[in-house]
């Protein structure tokens, strides 16, 4: 089966790759995050082409993710800046990054540091936390079917939990 | 530019998409998680092909995401388990989930809910942590280039950070 799309898929994964698990959008978004805003330096730092560039762009302003703005240094010119919905995606940026920084290392150390600015310390990373502040794995956590939950949901149920 | 693979991107989030990031990979994963085990459970499942779904998971166990073994109830037939390296994709999962959750509702509730086996509370879900245990915002925290930066890397790093 092919297919271009997983909007119809009733699944909050599904949806959120509907919306930015397209070729590029990541890294798109991992530049936005870094600070920056024009089509110029995307294009220039991630070596994309112009028509690729745009219909991303134009998919996650139009998703809401990323916002359209004139640049203050020249009202002429377009800013792309995230907006609260692009920047609840920092966990899933971060989480990526801790995992291609311990199964991806290039044996130099890390590429990137993150800091603390309040205490200038490095950060623990993305995490999965219980209600009362600890760190969960996958088999400290159960699963069940929610309100939302159609059928294709609940037959993920079925099956047993990784050992 | 079109690419196949970001393998000789030096970022560890590009080295992660490469493992990752394809079509398909994530919700094969995401059934994994939820303890899917046989290329005809995944098949059934996910309504994919047979030759897409044979290599993403050639794929993800050359990379030591998933490793197979025979099957406990017929020795003949194989499974495909997340590895130790698979299962630190949770907080990659985890976050993915959340997210659509927060910004792809279906209108009903959740889909799935996640509670920590020890207690039976919900989940806080996956966050970006400081060291002393308090959730961050991406506007909490500076980057700076580490030792295994490159110059394309560091490229980044001149932008301004987002308002």
């Amino acid at each position: 089966m092919s297919r271009s799309s997983w909007a119809d898929v009733d699944c909050s994964v599904a949806q959120a790759l509907d919306v930015i698990g397209e070729w590029w959008t990541l890294l798109i978004l991992r530049n936005a995050f870094h600070g920056m805003r024009t089509f110029e330096a995307f294009q220039e730092h991630l070596g994309i082409s112009s028509s690729v560039l745009s219909a991303r762009l134009r998919k996650l302003t139009d998703a809401g993710v990323l916002s359209r703005h004139a640049s203050k240094s020249d009202g002429r010119s377009v800013e792309y800046r995230l907006t609260r919905k692009g920047l609840e995606l920092y966990p899933v940026m971060i989480s990526l990054k801790q995992w291609g920084d311990e199964w991806c290392s290039n044996g130099r150390g890390l590429r990137l540091e993150l800091l603390e600015k309040a205490t200038g310390a490095p950060i623990a990373g993305a995490q999965v936390m219980s209600r009362d502040g600890s760190p969960l794995h996958a088999w400290e956590v159960e699963v069940r079917a929610g309100p939302g939950a159609d059928d294709l949901t609940r037959r993920l149920l079925d099956k047993e939990p990784p050992e």
